[in-house]
């Protein structure tokens, strides 16, 4: 039996996002890992279980109920989606820069300036959820009255699933933009360091019966992926990443000290990053390019200081049929000739779609044992009682249900 | 001597465009095509030949002289900056299109909807360049209000350089940002047929001292670099095209009946396609994707009804020292640590930067032989004089003027 159908989305998300959770079904984009390639290696975990566990170690860290909800919901949300670079595997991460007090969870974002269509928002070193949140439901409000809201934000942190946002507002039919910087990761091609973040960029819009939703970095693949590889001592493909000497290397160990990615397309990508870079960080008086300390150096004592920009329009203020057109557009691509008959063309968003129905027919999260392992110290160090798994693997999970 | 020198701006630009075409001296960038590398297969024609040339076609067709200088310096902007693409290249597809009926000389675009920042235009059939010049200039005068400036089209023809627009909004020290889709020429990895065209985006912002402008296709190269290969009887990367299997290709002549060019990076640029698709197409009423009538065919009989997306944003409205920031921001990606030190860092727009200082060098504009050999069939087609060279070749100009 299905998850969604044995524990309803109430149990992976607040009753407020189900809409939200329910967009998700439909057609989205993003590449995820591959996480689930070797069954052996993967072990199940009741939802209810990780949000259990997620929930705890916010908790010892002082932040409060309905914070613990909202950051929990992104993080399995992603990790239903297949995007697992911004699920629980950012848990050690968030925990550490609370610790540090790179981020207050007390903290809630304030408007600085505030116009019919526009608003700047100081994050007041809130999570980046929460200014995230409170900037997309603020340009969703605009959107509703003016057919379009655009909220810049400062002070802000790691937003983690960037299309999360843009489910907000097309949940409530409009179309959502959503871009974030980041830090310094991405190299110019020709260079030997790092100058922009893997800026990310999601976008999302509804039709009646599909969607679309584009969730990418702009770098070739994200430096979860090179941490992955690492962990499971493979090589990487030559255009990932680079040594310290500008080099392309193929040794994820020699990609994570450098940390220094190449953009897609070469110096077209890094181009599209410098855009969001002016939009999110030069224009909203956040941190920019090496302005900003690299996460994990951890953050060289200071606050990140990153930006973002959410942009929401309403379809239906120019078009009164947008919905309809979307679907002919989805199936427009759909109807392309594929190169092997035997695969089908994949829409943008059939990769997390396929994810989501392995979850559900799965019944439980798969996570990656190398990641249990990292989240079984998190629980040791704040005296959290473990994750407890559902099934020891994948294989053993199948037998019983199949 | 250089050529802005020798003859100023005005002998390029109409006075009115004077300092947008002043804003393009700064940092800009798109990848030029090879077009000087053959010095030998390359002459030179003085400027205002070359707009004499132009000027004169467009009058063959019946455009009114205000509409000519506008569609003239929009082409010969192109070629300065090295965007042949975009140039003169492009003067036989125009004047197909207008005498097939496809654009109205004619026609001016109104209004459909309009508020204190968002516009809804219909281009009537309008030439691209007009169509696009309306929106980005309605934009701007929204954002000088508003601090933000939204306008959507549908009938518009192929607005050519995007950058140029963009330039209309960084001239006034605004952000412009510019959004085209384009006839299906875009293949999605794992397909043998296109669904998307190779849709553009162009960002530009100004600093005091320095600026930053991006203008890029979403596909790895465009149309016009095969074509380039083409003429030149030279094989293409194997990344840039398919034959019609969907196999990748070499051989130029069948990556240009094929017109399946591989998006950037893969999916993340397909879907970057489909955003720009989305926007420009199916939320203004225009066509999109396969909706769009391929431009070579010719049209197929009926007009392409692209659209386009113009925003515009005051960063004041964000922060008063958003000029010193930018400066700060581009110094920053040139400081980055060249490969070769011999070698430094670009900053994007360095190459458009090296062309017009190339062109100003020469004193005219260096155009292909190719090119040439097609303007001459054109001027015998319309009856007009043939483009006069300024030298025979590049080299001899040389060493005339060194």
């Amino acid at each position: 039996m299905a998850l969604r159908k044995r524990l309803g989305h109430r149990q992976l998300l607040s009753a407020s996002q189900c809409s939200s959770w329910r967009q998700m079904r439909g057609i989205t984009y993003r590449i995820p890992q591959q996480f689930a390639e070797d069954m052996a290696s993967t072990s199940l975990v009741l939802v209810r279980e990780a949000r259990r566990f997620v929930q705890e170690c916010f908790s010892r860290v002082g932040m409060s109920m309905e914070k613990q909800r909202c950051i929990t919901d992104l993080l399995l949300a992603a990790d239903y989606r297949g995007v697992h670079g911004s699920g629980i595997n950012h848990l050690d991460m968030y925990l550490s820069d609370i610790q540090n007090g790179y981020v207050d969870i007390k903290a809630e974002p304030k408007l600085i300036h505030n116009t019919l269509t526009t608003a700047h928002v100081d994050g007041n070193r809130a999570m980046g959820v929460f200014v995230a949140n409170y900037c997309m439901d603020l340009a969703v409000e605009k959107a509703r009255q003016t057919g379009i809201g655009f909220v810049v934000a400062k002070q802000s942190h790691h937003i983690g699933m960037a299309a999360w946002y843009a489910f907000r507002a097309v949940a409530k039919g409009f179309i959502g933009l959503v871009m974030s910087n980041a830090a310094p990761m991405m190299m110019q091609p020709g260079c030997r360091s790092s100058s922009l973040g893997a800026n990310c960029l999601a976008f999302g819009a509804t039709g009646n019966f599909s969607h679309l939703m584009l969730d990418m970095s702009t770098t070739v693949r994200d430096i979860g992926a090179i941490e992955w590889a690492f962990m499971n001592q493979e090589q990487i493909p030559r255009g990932w990443a680079s040594d310290v000497n500008g080099m392309p290397t193929t040794f994820p160990n020699l990609a994570l000290s450098a940390q220094q990615l190449y953009p897609i397309g070469g110096n077209k990508g890094f181009s599209l990053a410098a855009m969001i870079d002016v939009l999110c960080g030069v224009m909203s008086g956040a941190n920019y390019a090496t302005r900003i300390p690299r996460w994990c150096a951890p953050c060289q004592g200071r606050s990140p200081n990153l930006g973002l920009v959410m942009l929401v329009l309403d379809p239906c203020f120019f078009v009164p049929n947008f919905k309809e057109r979307l679907d002919d557009f989805n199936r427009r691509i759909r109807n392309s000739c594929p190169r092997d008959e035997a695969n089908p063309v994949k829409v943008p968003g059939d990769l997390e779609k396929q994810h989501m129905d392995y979850v559900d027919d799965l019944g439980a999260l798969p996570y990656s044992n190398l990641l249990l392992a990292k989240c079984k110290l998190i629980a040791n160090m704040l005296c959290v009682k473990p994750m407890q798994l559902a099934f020891t693997s994948c294989e053993r999970h199948s037998s019983c249900v199949r």
